[in-house]
């Protein structure tokens, strides 16, 4: 029986594929992943299982899940009924053809939802929490004993500079105090400083409902500092903020499935440039995490997009069929019209906030999210108090969770379904049942 | 505005809790996770929507999921309706009184189908796939120069190798030729000659079905090296073979939901002792992955078990609905039950295989696995000619992966409903499949 000891070459992950073969499809051999998809007309295959709850042509306000409190914390969110459906998929090969295709369509619509065309560009879909994005960037993109420039405007700016020291690099941190953000002079003043691998910032901050100003960012890094990656923690704006992946020269943004994305939780979600990817390549020091090695997950990556079966790790076809039916939802109702809907919606909630005479954690309006808003309480209301008032009222808000005001503010989401499909009532069933809670716990606006 | 340079102490995980507060629960501030959970009915909260697609009184053989080929590969498995009912779930919070009473009783019913009671012993459900089990072990149970001792049965056994290899660990691997598995004389062997930090084992190796032995295994590292930890791969094992884990000693078994336990795909299943815990917190150097280091979520999986709310990264209330829905089947079943059932079974599928006079790749029938059969074609068969034929007879099995042989055989899965609920008729259809299938490509038994 030979033994081995010490280092040894992995297997060729690439010619790992073709677990098994399935129906009806140009068949090679078990080792190769050229199964000449061009040949194959997959609009043939099954998409979608005929089992469908809900159709296009459901009256939007006919929701067939049964009654349940609504959710609108900053993610997970309300979720459309076609999502959830695609959730109770029956089983399905992860190689076979049609989750194959489906998963291909996906990352590709991914592209279209980043706004990205370029080519050299990877999207990642990988199961997870969100936070996996982290370790994606600190286990592939800086080394050991490199600089990185955290710009942090709550819990997760925090959280992100944690997990790059837990993989060795060193870490320089711009702290805002809390409802505001790290400002570009300061940025620049450090980014002249120190020659930084990458920089992080925090689109938008759920702990504090900041948002980060990502445009003028990325053309201060690329002036300054212009071998400095650009990456975004995107998990709380992606689907509902704007984000140019191509035109603002970003590098990376990680998000998570479960907010203004509106597929349940379970996916870590990621697009990185080609100049990321050249620098995970160009590493002298091999990744430093197995499950979160894009030496691993790249050429998956590319060959699902390819249409071609490919193994690392099993995916979920669950979850992916309901990411699948997510994006396809944003792409036909086109990305900027869906940034300006969620505008819309958080335009209208702030101002019955102010209506209310309620401050917001974010003061400064150019730093408030779309897609949620953290709401200072009246000094004579607790949360514990307030939010049970809500609950009762069918309205399930979030706590605070920045740790310098955590008792003094709360928490509203409002992405997704909840604001684009208006005849849920959603944030009018919000505002009222907000308003009537203070009330009755004693407040009246000054 | 402050900036930070160096390492920062990471916030106090376990005060991170409290994400929101929800309906009719007793709350204290955002900041305890003392919630008294005693005092708490949960039975009166909603644990399975409404929306049934069935019901425990639906017959058994009227499944309501849509006509598709019947997946005997080993895994994903086929689905019980009820599980994939729980995938679309509405959504509610992560950290929500229903959402956590179900978690904290995924983790409870965790402990009965790995058979152990030391209150020592930790289960762990993380968003990730199977193979993130690897990392956690690698991560957080084994330092960097360490050693380790890998059994292989296949491919699966060596990729556990690389994983620790990227951590760090100094693997010696023992490799068996296809089909076998490593003895016991020559693991005593290895172990009399150097001091392992841990061995680890594929239970079921499932590019091969070889099933190793557990029980004397652990007995003799306890023996030979008995501060050397005893993990095991049980990703294709974990409900479908026995694993007594307290009286067999075990020290790990990382799993997925995907296979015998029948759950979909997308989360990584995990016990570990109270051993392996304490080896985890005397680790001279920190944990070396965010994601998957037992700092992070060693106190959640504690508290959520406790029906605390508690945060690090959020979980899939769907999979987690869906894994507790699998469970709890699992557990009113019995797991000694659900063994010899599945048991039964192979017994049943290795005969048939027999009569067609063709061979298992794990040639000793005590090696070999009970939730899949690793079948030679004959030689004059080749798969890529074969599955196909099983497909139009809507049967999917898989091909061979391992690197040596894998032109050589196809794989035939055989856990959870397919073989539990006799009525669906899977594995007289897989059967009669393959003896057409291999009739037609002109095969006849010698």
């Amino acid at each position: 029986m030979p033994r081995s000891s010490g280092p040894v070459d992995s297997p060729a992950r690439l010619s790992l594929i073709s677990r098994h073969l399935a129906p009806d499809y140009p068949l090679n051999t078990p080792y190769t992943v050229e199964r000449h998809p061009d040949n194959i007309d997959t609009s043939l295959l099954p998409k979608t299982q005929t089992r469908a709850l809900t159709t296009d042509t459901t009256p939007a306000n006919m929701s067939t899940q049964p009654e349940h409190p609504t959710l609108l914390i900053p993610g997970p969110i309300e979720f459309d009924d076609a999502v959830l459906n695609s959730m109770s998929h029956y089983s399905e090969s992860h190689v076979g053809p049609g989750f194959v295709a489906v998963f291909g369509e996906t990352l590709s619509m991914l592209r279209k939802l980043f706004q990205t065309t370029d080519p050299s560009a990877q999207p990642f879909v990988l199961s997870g929490s969100g936070t996996l994005g982290w370790d994606l960037v600190a286990a592939n993109l800086i080394e050991p004993g490199e600089d990185a420039l955290v710009l942090s405007t709550g819990y997760f700016g925090d959280g992100f500079a944690d997990c790059l020291k837990v993989y060795g690099a060193n870490v320089t941190q711009i702290s805002a105090e809390p409802g505001s953000r790290p400002q570009l002079p300061e940025i620049e003043k450090a980014l002249s400083e120190k020659k930084y691998k990458l920089l992080t910032v925090t689109h938008v901050d759920t702990s504090t409902g900041v948002l980060s100003e990502l445009k003028n960012l990325s053309e201060l890094v690329h002036r300054v500092s212009p071998d400095t990656l650009v990456i975004v923690d995107g998990v709380c704006s992606v689907a509902c903020e704007e984000i140019d992946f191509d035109a603002w020269k970003l590098d990376g943004v990680v998000t998570a499935s479960q907010k203004a994305i509106g597929c349940p939780a379970g996916l870590s979600i990621s697009m990185f440039s080609g100049r990321a990817i050249q620098a995970f390549q160009n590493r002298q020091t091999p990744p430093t995490s197995y499950f979160a090695s894009m030496k691993n997950w790249l050429p998956i990556m590319q060959n699902y997009e390819a249409k071609k079966p490919s193994y690392f790790a099993t995916p979920s076809p669950q979850l992916v069929r309901a990411l699948h039916t997510a994006l396809t939802q944003i792409v036909a109702q086109g990305v900027k019209e869906r940034f300006a809907a969620h505008k819309a919606a958080s335009d209208k909630i702030k101002a019955a906030v102010a209506a209310l005479g309620l401050k917001q954690v974010a003061a400064n309006p150019d730093d408030q999210a779309h897609g949620m808003t953290a709401i200072y309480l009246p000094e004579t209301v607790k949360g514990a108090e307030l939010l049970p008032k809500l609950a009762s009222r069918g309205v399930v808000f979030a706590g605070g969770i920045h740790k310098a005001i955590a008792a003094k503010y709360i928490r509203f989401g409002h992405m997704g379904v909840s604001v684009l499909d208006p005849s849920r009532g959603h944030v009018e069933k919000a505002i009222k049942a907000l308003e009537e809670g203070l009330s009755e716990c004693g407040y009246q606006k000054a």
